[in-house]
């Protein structure tokens, strides 16, 4: 407040009239302070009260992917607190572009959100800093944020993958393949970590030609899983990454005449008609809980930025209690 | 433009001047002609010209319902052609209440969306005339809007319908259920229309307790699709009218002794590997057309609205192909 005083050169009591809408200030001098404002992105650190003050509250939601379901239950989660809050929700995709994660962020902030939940691209989140400052509550979820400290919701990765690979391994294979989304998503990393870790307490050592990491688009996906069940020593079992990864291998393993293991990390729809085993994360309770600590922060909670990892749950299925086919 | 003069007290040019941002107006009389434009809800009728001038461009897009797969497609196809435009996409959703539709349809262009391309829940939209006039480019898709007109972009829903009924007719059904959505939907009725015309050309008369609408949730469907089954002369075959319904209806019947025929509107992921017979439509397209309408009338397009119906596509893939069980 005190720089706002010093750019539109009056006191520090005018600033106070113009922010609370007190009367006993010029139209000029209103104008004056209200440029000052914008030019610093000064905003009252007080969101809540924007919402008593009549204009509708709404919080902005950064997704990663508009047509992965993993984040419809999520988004909807999202919604529905926000709207239990009187608040609207307003989405944007950054279709895994830091870049464009980074331009809608600011976008939703230029368009007055009171708070903000990310799943980031990016790994480098100092472009929101002076928004957070500035009083916007922020949230990660899913994924954590980069070289800023803020609140962060997200399921057990490691311990997820972790436990889908050891119940590969407690069936009997040894030739286990991860195919997983790209390296630099911080998901994939923590799920090979855990990949990794079940083999390595299993003494089974890991052929690099098992571990194949890349776009999640069918294509990709079909070509390395075809590449890990060929050659002289095919992988009698699949750990697949991600939803988008289980989808295209069911589909490969179904045209295949040995039969396959898979764990998925991640449910989809209609696995359960079709014996998929998995490795469940709860995608609208990440959403709620990211949600809530969002409304807390907006209501004034000021206590340290904090991280919170959800458990994920083994469903099995059939699929992953296939034995080896050798 | 001449209420503005009149109400800020100017002549046309200076409006002019100030809206085009060129020099020769002092702050005060600007800031006159600002507050003119807002109250009157003026808006330059040229909403790809503030592209040009350096804020970034952004459309609306009011969703019914963000866990829905159906619309994961649409939105990223609107999104993919918004990027191509420079403008960014910001989603919400009415979760089906036409109350919050019109709140979140309006707070995006009190955001200052260049264009709004809107999934309607309600079956009023004159709440949006204001801001048509005033140059927000809008376009329906998936439903028509109610009472105002405007470009739609939809599937054809009634034929789509009637050619999934008659091909369970052309398989030898003559008990055929239809399990729908609410009945204030649009594509409901459609749909519903497409069976009824369907089994009256076949010369078939509908029981009335084969037609069941509703809501989605899984508890209703099943309670639906059980009842048809049950009783002195079950159905032999159901028809589905949305992905929702098909999903719980394939568990349903899954579950049962006797086989039961079963055609479902929208297309499903894994209904291949599921041997589930659909009508698909195309919800990419959909999203892309409607987008590409958006940014042609943001060009400048002032042809009369138009409505677009795309066709549907009959998949038969093994459970629209049973034969009846009697």
């Amino acid at each position: 407040m005190k720089d706002v005083a010093a750019r539109a050169g009056v006191g520090l009591k005018t600033v106070s009239r113009v922010v609370n809408g007190e009367p006993g200030v010029t139209p000029d001098t209103e104008r004056r302070v209200q440029e000052a404002i914008e030019s610093l992105g000064f905003r009252r650190n007080d969101s809540a009260r924007v919402l008593r003050k009549g204009r509708t509250a709404s919080i902005g939601l950064v997704l990663e992917d508009l047509a992965d379901p993993f984040y419809g239950p999520l988004s909807r989660a999202v919604e529905e607190v926000a709207r239990a809050h009187g608040a609207l929700l307003i989405n944007g995709s950054s279709a895994e572009d830091p870049d464009r994660e980074q331009e809608l962020a600011l976008a939703l902030c230029a368009r007055r959100v009171d708070g903000l939940i990310v799943i980031p691209a990016g790994h480098d989140h100092r472009y929101l800093e002076p928004e957070i400052k500035a009083g916007i509550a922020t949230v990660f979820v899913d994924r954590p944020p980069g070289r800023i400290d803020a609140d962060v919701v997200l399921s057990d990765s490691f311990g997820g993958a972790r436990a889908g690979v050891a119940h590969l391994i407690a069936h009997g294979h040894r030739r286990i393949a991860f195919i997983g989304d790209q390296p630099r998503i911080h998901t994939t990393v923590e799920r090979l970590r855990g990949y990794r870790e079940a083999m390595e307490d299993a003494g089974l050592e890991i052929d690099d030609s098992w571990v194949a990491l890349g776009s999640t688009a069918p294509e990709r996906v079909q070509q390395a899983v075809t590449a890990v069940l060929s050659g002289p020593e095919p992988v009698t079992a699949i750990f697949a990454g991600n939803n988008r990864v289980t989808v295209t291998a069911v589909r490969v393993l179904a045209g295949q005449d040995r039969r396959v293991a898979l764990v998925g990390f991640d449910d989809i729809e209609l696995a359960d008609l079709l014996g998929i085993t998995v490795i469940a994360q709860d995608a609208a309770t990440l959403g709620r809980t990211a949600a809530e600590r969002l409304f807390r922060r907006l209501d004034g909670a000021n206590d340290e930025p904090a991280q919170v990892a959800l458990e994920t749950v083994l469903i099995p299925r059939g699929s992953g209690e296939i034995p080896p086919s050798d």
